[in-house]
């Protein structure tokens, strides 16, 4: 398996310049990854910068928090295409699955499959925050909402991707979504037992570490 | 001095359920707070649960890494608006900031006054990741732009308010903003340093703490 086709190679900080955007892209080109995943600011920015390359453009909704009300998620999902990106990754309502109110996480999820349209929407469940059943019943939602992958983490709450929520996520959504992997990917060895887990795609800000087989650092 | 009137009674965590916005709501009607400062997806139940107090609403917004993209900050404030928001809170573009790019940054700051009008609009500077210039820079950007607050910190970045910045900020901008010190307000003791130095508002979660004179915990 070539890992540099599962990367969304990921610059989320706060601080992140446009030039550091710049160096993310070119670096993308480099080692052919999936994609770059940014804030929704610099979307424009890295989709003129990968011109002409197969690199796509991801973008994040909602981020980090997941609490933004559901218009807002839509708008800036709906504004991201527009200004370019190819996939979109929203952060589910976090504090409404673990109120039990799984009918407006179907439904926030629903109208953001709705405003992506063809394009990829990755959901983010953010497990470092759930239990085990609120991970099973967040698949079960994101699948029935049309969600083309389920994601484990944004990267910034207590804790990221473990084999053991990427093994029971790819069992809960049984086949119906893919499986995204994020937060603490940082090395060959990591991204090599998700990967054998059964998830289909990687976010790191590591994929050189990864694809040259080095160890990596940080998120 | 009634510290009460100065506090933004503050519950941003992506865990926080309906039933925790509902007491928070409660705690601030008891302890007659200035307001509640929630995510954008709880403020249409603030607004309901406050109805008929004095207790304003206030929400955040491109929270907390102000790398959303301007366009969905400013449907973001107009929605909260339409939902019931009183205040809206940005956080300004860190990384444009940092890149030297002011223009964009004022501009997008003068876009959300425009969309929030007679509301008050406060500007999350994040000075955790800025130099003094930066700090300083911002505050001028701020003014230029119309905004009635400059805030300190949104309390997920690495650091908080300290009562150096809060100096800074209130010298900086020179009465012609005003200062709300966030992030690490945790006791009645920090509350009076910083109302000492010129805030005239204070985002913290502990305010029932501060207001009781006992020693708070957390954010």
């Amino acid at each position: 398996m070539k890992f540099n086709e599962l990367i969304d190679h990921t610059f989320l900080k706060a601080t992140a310049t446009p030039e550091e955007i710049r160096k993310l892209c070119a670096e993308a080109k480099t080692h052919q990854f999936f994609s770059v995943c940014v804030n929704s600011c610099h979307v424009a920015l890295a989709k003129a910068e990968l011109a002409g390359s197969s690199v796509k453009v991801c973008t994040v909704v909602g981020f980090p928090l997941g609490a933004m009300a559901p218009k807002a998620k839509v708008f800036e999902a709906q504004n991201a295409i527009a200004e370019g990106a190819d996939e979109v990754d929203m952060v589910l309502n976090v504090g409404w699955l673990k109120a039990g109110q799984a009918d407006a996480v179907r439904d926030e999820v629903k109208a953001l499959k709705a405003a992506v349209g063809h394009r990829v929407l990755k959901v983010i469940l953010e497990t470092c925050y759930l239990t085990d059943d609120e991970k099973r019943l967040a698949c079960r939602l994101c699948v029935e909402a049309g969600a083309d992958f389920v994601k484990t983490s944004t990267g910034f709450g207590t804790g990221g991707a473990t084999p053991e929520d990427v093994k029971l996520m790819v069992e809960a959504v049984a086949g119906k979504a893919l499986v995204k992997a994020s937060g603490g990917v940082r090395d060959a060895a990591a991204a090599k037992v998700y990967a054998d887990l059964g998830a289909r795609r990687l976010g790191t800000s590591n994929g050189i570490a990864i694809v040259s087989g080095a160890t990596g650092t940080g998120y």
